[in-house]
């Protein structure tokens, strides 16, 4: 009879402890170091773990798994809590910092991030993005929004009817001039203002998104500073708000929706940085309508990092897991030996298979994420500064920048939430039934994490933004020799690859190819011009509408093309340039599986790569990357610096004693002394029922029968 | 000013209601009667509306969106509560009628349906599997189990360190035989009963698999019938019970851990119809190990029904939704008609293409779930029929087709389920925003579904076992010539396809394969039979694990391969004549969309479609396909039956008045009057909060600053 430090055992148990230990014992690199190249420079690293410390430590937004247990009601009450802690360390931050903790809670608890983000993402990106500086100014500094003090903003885009298609919205906000006011209105239900994080409960100030009226011509979609509640917290005359209840996930978000009838607010509410009305209702409108949607740019690209950060948290689980446990005996070991240990699930080449590729992801997708937060940063600057210069040449010239990140941005957003949606689930799965359990983590991430594909622009109208002007591109150029500049400029050689010398060639043809980076992102742009052409002429046959399968397929092509080349950039200029083998291989296997393997069905079709390389990257090539990868996977994972509160699952702690922490989990949040339930009495009333004889009273025997027949 | 029926509208919102009813009214065949197809006949399809309207009407088990408000106590509560109602209709109806009304329950409050199941389906086949026909009799009948009534069963199965490998359980059973008992124990903790559903509060008996242990010998792993509570619901000596806590869905059903300490049970609690152990302790084994897992055959066997019925379900709320809801202009309007209309979601090509494949699905599904319930009907009575009349060969023949069914149920099992978890997924994306609504119903359809693809077999480990077969026959056939029977007998021509004349055959060439079904069957056996060669050149240099992900596509591609030939056979036999192009249409889109497409990548590289036959397929076939259903599409999901109750979605309701439901629902849900969050005041006083110089006490200002550094 042995004893284990815990309890008593009476027989040897299992030791995933052990089993993650010895490898992680065995790493050939320092995780520490690897973070660099995860989080960007060792700068960005340092400052990375000195947040999450500070947050550990926190009283108020330390995290553990009780916050899988909590209800919808105790969820908006904790996120309130945590959105005041919040506003205590904005004071002290500068606003790099506070974007990084911002970011670093949306992994553990992405409700807090969101409802803070519709207050300064988006009511303040708003305001910047449409208002002058000295409404801006007024608002967010004066009035202290920017420091979560003073007023609230929320972010009153969508309606009930009117999501996607911001330019349909239907409430009004008629100018009148005997007044000097604009009248805001919900002409009818289909106009209600829906899904307005904060508005439930929290928000006193709305940046509404309406058709500016004047004179009854109808001058489209402006928008406007409406204030909901008054410093009491008590909301105006004319404004009607309520909560739209339960979702799918993040309850604690007071999600809501708002009516407004006839509210009036003075014509300097409008935001006016680049569409004014003047006194007498004179209207000036903007030189881009687009420029108004500026506001949701810098989600899109939050999402990207947010992305990588869901990846990795729930590889890591899933990595953990198949690490510490052991099923069945694999091939690997000898069957017929009775002591033989059963088989670690990371040795199977299927698991490796199934979650290796989400690791590589994580590693590919935050290179593009840290390089798409560069450029918006760049691109929102030179916009600000072209404006206050009233620099018309500058101003276009950031239009352009800003239109080219609309369409990297709206493919990176669209494939990498989608990815990491995929990813959850697939890890998910991978901890066979445990994953199911609340305090594995996966099932409040998933519902947490899927309206990333639906919010802020759905996933399949962004990629249809971006398939269009892809395919325009190309019709543009077979039909009027256009030559088109950037990074898509290799579309230019459309002509070459479908009807000219290059439209036989193969690009992927000899098993090497899956090790050349340079052939793989060429294999890409040809894939993208030969679909892209043959989407062309259906075009030109039918209408572009008719084409929408291809178009979301060259959307993902092109996330996956700007992501490679950023990760070869990234690779070749990093100064670990021991971690170099272990970061080239990861790209691999992500371009090997979730690109090529992904999109066989395209790549065959059009001849990018033979039949001969896809059977073997499918049969050869991705198995031995895999096998490649596996012995580095406690190194890989922990090189994501997350703490146990980050990944906040009972079985994917950095330990790795996956069943003693799990067992302990539930037992502290469900203590098996209460083993009667609320409901026991009425369980034992159930089994302890008389018969049916009985309660029917005996009208149905066969005597009762007798006695009514006679 | 136009006044609607129910409040002020200052001009004319939008009308999904208008949009679906003249769809509705424009219907080209009667769903009822389409309905004798989905449900198998027309005295099916009757007894399924009859069971429904009970339902419906009855005030303990009828369901709508307040369901989605629960929390996982009040879930708890009202499962037990629904779960003794209906064990009220259980004493009433046909042991065929209960099934059905469970199947029916499982689709609007799947956890009643799993709480119930467990006792019913995993406790009670447990005993008709591996008990004598006595023991079976005195505990589902004498003490009356079977009626939900005396005693209250669970299924003990999988342990905190074993799951899909029940062999290696590690709960021990030993033989006393001074007493003439068994001593069950949990060694350690791995062995931990984990996730028995009705364990935390419920049950009051366990079937327990536990190894037998006789004299110190390991006989393996036999099913053992140990009481947990007493009739008084306290728990036995010995028998530690705790609830494992919240779970990613499904919170009503009380899953619980079991250890037992040396708990004693009489040795004729063992289940003994093919093992024995007698008062001497000699031992009798079964003929066939896997009989004793034959209980989780009929749960394998209703998941595939319950994958059409889910499937049914969430692809009737996102078309409901698709028609009544307008989104952008599309190619299909004039867009510089300023009084257009926006396009209808579903006229949107991608649209269709997103959609119309799992609505087709939902078709395909019914017919091969309605086939392989009545297979198991006969595999099971032939089986008991044959150990009743101890006839060796019967029992070995039964052996062989309750094999033949473990492979069809894994493959469908998983295929469906996977299936049904995109579906949901997929549609709720489709109503963008609004899906992510709890009052959508979509959330809850997830998380309560996913557990599928895990539990009762783990789709990956029910594939590999699928795929396995395959390619061992494969090689049987190279290397020793043998013959297969039955409805893998194709596999013979392996030779033929592989190295012989057929080597270069391609199957799929000419575009208008698409419409021909024994081309496309003849397609996917081809493709089975090219990958599974292939996986068999890798498993004979490698390992048979080597071939993993190939051996998952082979089982998927084997459940589409029964999916669609019993389709085929169902249409040829249905009676309603003038349904069949309907039928046949939804058959060519679910085979182009969902088998042909979606494994493009495995026809292309073994050459069993063209390049040519997969760009006319993805760029006109399907879009063509999908058009042609789209002016069906109220009709066909109308043909489902399904209530209002069934669906409940405030998005998905038959009269189809998407935002009026929607919004009244949130309103009676969530009442506007309460504008006032019991966090308000916290709010407040973080918004009203003193400067931080007053909150720092002026200690950081430059004036202090002075003072501190003279």
């Amino acid at each position: 009879m042995a004893f284990t430090t815990k309890n008593v055992s009476l027989s040897k148990g299992p030791d995933p402890r052990g089993l993650i230990q010895t490898e992680r014992a065995a790493s050939k690199f320092n995780p520490e170091k690897m973070n660099y190249f995860i989080e960007g420079n060792q700068e960005r690293s340092e400052l990375f773990k000195t947040l999450i410390q500070q947050m550990e430590r926190d009283p108020v937004l330390f995290t553990d798994c009780s916050y899988y247990d909590l209800t919808k009601e105790q969820q908006r009450e904790l996120t309130a809590a945590k959105i005041n802690r919040m506003s205590r360390y904005l004071e002290n931050d500068s606003l790099d910092t506070f974007h990084k903790r911002l970011s670093i809670v949306g992994l553990f608890d992405p409700q807090v991030n969101t409802r803070i983000g519709v207050n300064l993402g988006l009511f303040i990106s708003c305001l910047r993005g449409n208002g002058t500086y000295e409404q801006l100014k007024y608002w967010a500094l004066d009035k202290e929004t920017a420091h979560i003090k003073g007023i609230y903003g929320c972010f009153g885009m969508t309606e009930l009817a009117h999501g996607s298609n911001v330019g349909g919205v239907e409430t009004t906000a008629t100018f009148d001039r005997d007044t000097d006011e604009f009248v805001i209105n919900t002409p009818h239900i289909g106009a209600t203002k829906w899904w307005i994080g904060g508005a439930a409960h929290s928000a006193t100030h709305c940046s509404v998104y309406a058709r500016l009226v004047v004179d009854g011509k109808d001058y489209g979609v402006k928008t406007f500073v409406v204030p909901l509640r008054d410093s009491n917290h008590d909301i105006m005359p004319g404004v009607s708000v309520g909560d739209i209840g339960a979702k799918m996930g993040r309850d604690g978000i007071d999600n809501g929706w708002i009516q407004f009838s006839n509210v009036r607010i003075p014509r300097f509410f409008m935001l006016q940085k680049f569409c004014k009305v003047d006194r007498e209702g004179n209207v000036t409108l903007p030189p881009l309508e687009q420029l108004s949607y500026s506001a949701l740019l810098g989600g899109r690209v939050s999402m990207v990092c947010d992305s990588f950060r869901m990846i990795s948290r729930v590889s890591t689980i899933a990595l953990r897991y198949a690490i510490g446990r052991r099923q069945f005996k694999g091939d690997n070991v000898d069957k017929e030996d009775e002591n033989a240990l059963e088989t670690q699930l990371l040795d199977y080449p299927l698991h490796q298979k199934r979650l290796l590729p989400y690791l590589a992801a994580a590693y590919v997708i935050s290179a593009g994420a840290y390089r798409v937060e560069q450029i918006i940063d760049t691109v929102l600057a030179d916009l600000d500064d072209a404006v206050e210069s009233n620099n018309t040449g500058a101003i276009m010239k950031s239009i352009t920048a800003m239109k080219s990140l609309f369409i990297d941005s709206s493919s990176l957003k669209a494939t990498c939430t989608w990815l990491a949606a995929e990813a959850i689930d697939q890890c998910r799965q991978a901890c066979g039934g445990h994953g199911y359990s609340a305090y594995s983590g996966f099932g409040r991430a998933y519902n947490d994490w899927v309206v990333m594909c639906t919010w802020e622009g759905d996933n399949n109208v962004l990629s249809l933004n971006v398939g269009k002007p892809i395919v325009k591109n190309i019709i543009a150029i077979q039909d009027e020799g256009k030559l088109v500049k950037g990074p898509s400029s290799y579309l230019n050689e459309v002509n070459n690859y479908t009807t000219g010398a290059g439209s036989s060639e193969v690009i992927l043809d000899n098993v090497n190819d899956v090790n050349d980076f340079d052939k793989i992102v060429k294999a890409i742009e040809v894939a993208i011009i030969r679909l892209g052409a043959n989407a062309a002429k259906q075009a030109r046959q039918k209408t572009l509408d008719y084409t929408g399968g291809e178009l979301v397929t060259l959307s993902k092509l092109n996330a996956n093309h700007f992501l490679l080349k950023e990760y070869v950039t990234r690779i070749k200029d990093f100064d670990q340039k021991d971690l170099v083998p272990f970061l080239a291989r990861l790209g691999k296997l992500y371009s090997a599986s979730l690109v090529l393997e992904r999109f066989a069905g395209t790549f065959l079709t059009f001849g990018v790569a033979s039949p001969a390389f896809m059977a073997a990257l499918t049969s050869t090539q991705i198995p031995k990357l895999c096998a490649e990868v596996r012995p580095d996977v406690v190194a890989l994972t922990d090189s994501f610096q997350l703490s146990d509160m980050m990944v906040n699952s009972a079985i994917g702690k950095h330990d790795g004693d996956i069943y003693e922490n799990y067992f302990e989990t539930v037992k502290t949040l469900n203590k098996p002394s209460n083993t009667q339930a609320p409901y026991t009495q009425a369980l034992k009333d159930m089994l302890n029922r008389p018969s049916l004889e009985v309660r029917e009273r005996y009208e149905k025997t066969i005597e009762t029968g007798e006695i009514l027949s006679r």
